[in-house]
């Protein structure tokens, strides 16, 4: 896919810029067709200001970092994976965390840029970055799981991410657990994401706490200090309150992943994010409880896998894989 | 489509069979492009026989039928649906209702024919027949959910019927709705299917009969006899009891389906079978659930509807719809 440039004749890489907006801060990189980050960058988002002026430095940004790679780069397309982005109109809509009510993503990057622009939420970009770069390679059917500090996911069936009629597919998160359960941020109660993510996690060691008498340094941990981190390092120590949070959390994502893999069947489901880091901690026993309740036929299939995407610049590269996906898709017909 | 045939130049149309294999009865029929079925027949499916017979009569009853249209109709391949059939296979393997083990189907029928065979279960016939012929005509991502003896689920995103890594995606009856809950054929506890199905509505109505004073007509029918025409025509009566199991048993879809909509975001869920023939009865109590328990993002956006396959031969379009689907997407490669 390389050609000839204009300037000496040289061989230039083609590259996109794969952008993901977060709350606080937006890191953004140029990613070859392998899923190689020549070089990134991170900016404050400042949500609190509008949006125009954050696409207007990100542009800056953007346009200075890409003068470090641009003797032997060509900028192909753009994709941007932020919260509540709808792929389908090129919009961010009412995001959780962020102050701007609704942004049209393309056409701000239009003024920038005459390149193809995309944009999703990140668990999707996620799952795009798996398939095109990480552990889903191959694939064409599968899930991907963001543990953070809710839970995201993208789902693949037939070689494509779904999206659904409106664009907002792949909300596992906000499936229910107990219809009666822990409040969740999203009005509702008793969604995945209270039990199994970052959040959730604390929230099963603060049950613990009142529930059992389980010795444990987490006891003199406030909610509000309390991170997924500290419950990790506890359960390293042996610490049992601990133990038993994560496979309280891993029971809980097995019975709802037996549901997923009913409807999709998928190949393999791959988790991404910091809870995942947890290793078997959260693997084991959410791999036995998936196993215990999954329906017969789908027994011993499905494969429960770590994120294959380089470690650091891996929000970067779903975002990139992104416009790659749609470049290829356009090459292809 | 039409093309000139060999004998005297007659423009003949196109038709495809659909065989619909039943744990009883095997229905079949010819179906053109357009979803208008010909001539159908019935045989007895036999199971207990050899699939070998199954297959050499069905041919012989097949090839007869076609005499009656073959002046004016060319067949162009042949699908078919079956329990437990799987699509990349073109298997059936280990059928509840029929005691052949494994059967290959693809196979059984090129002894007979030189065409396109392809089989899938019945729901996922069901969804492609929507698709192509009913209801689901234009839409892209949508969920048939077939409410008979057990319930059966076929789901469309990106205008493509997912079978998953292994074939049997979509098997929405066996999600949990309560893991200490109703025993289920499959062997686990709580499946959908074990309430929301002809035969969980009866289940509904004997855990309402010992559970309270209500008095109703049903009271006097045993479990054995029950069926969910019965409580149809109760509910008709204005029973009390029985409008309370259709109550419950929306209530129940309604709470899945939220879930299902948070994996796919389907523009419609099409409701198949004698179940979803219940209307109002079933669709009103589901809505109103579905609604209530839905995400936020997806609130007021996925109809229910009924399907719009012609009353009749519902199977036979199904079938026939599989193999017109594949012999489409034949053309456009």
């Amino acid at each position: 896919m390389a050609y000839f440039g204009k300037k000496k004749d040289i061989i230039r890489i083609e590259v996109t810029l794969g952008v993901d907006i977060g709350g606080t801060n937006t890191v953004f990189g140029y990613v070859d067709s392998k899923g190689r980050c020549f070089t990134s960058a991170t900016i404050p988002t400042n949500a609190h200001q509008p949006a125009e002026q954050f696409f207007e430095r990100l542009h800056e940004s953007a346009k200075a970092l890409f003068g470090t790679i641009q003797e032997k780069c060509e900028l192909m397309g753009i994709g941007v994976g932020a919260p509540n982005a709808n792929y389908y109109r090129g919009t961010i809509e009412s995001p959780p965390n962020l102050s701007w009510e609704y942004v049209n993503v393309v056409a701000e990057m239009d003024k920038y840029y005459h390149l193809p622009v995309a944009t999703t939420n990140d668990a999707n970009a996620a799952a795009l970055g798996e398939m095109l770069f990480g552990a889903a390679r191959g694939m064409k059917d599968f899930i991907v799981i963001t543990l953070g500090t809710g839970l995201g996911s993208g789902i693949v069936a037939n070689g494509e991410l779904i999206y659904g009629a409106d664009g907002y597919a792949g909300e596992i998160g906000h499936t229910t657990v107990d219809l009666k359960g822990r409040e969740c941020g999203c009005g509702r109660r008793g969604c995945l994401e209270t039990y199994v993510s970052a959040t959730g996690i604390c929230r099963t060691v603060q049950d613990l706490i009142c529930n059992s008498n389980e010795p444990s340094d987490l006891r003199y941990v406030s909610f509000e200090n309390l991170t997924s981190k500290m419950i990790y390092d506890a359960a390293q120590r042996g610490d049992r309150l601990a133990l038993e949070a994560f496979d309280y959390t891993g029971k809980i994502l097995g019975i709802k992943l037996a549901d997923s893999v009913a409807h999709v069947s998928p190949e393999a489901v791959i988790f991404f994010g910091g809870l995942a880091s947890a290793g078997d901690l959260i693997f084991k026993p959410t791999k036995q409880s998936m196993e215990e309740h999954l329906f017969g036929i789908f027994k011993n299939k499905v494969k429960l896998l770590p994120s294959g995407l380089a470690g650091g610049n891996t929000a970067v590269l779903g975002a990139s894989a992104l416009i790659w996906n749609d470049l290829k898709k356009n090459i292809e017909k």
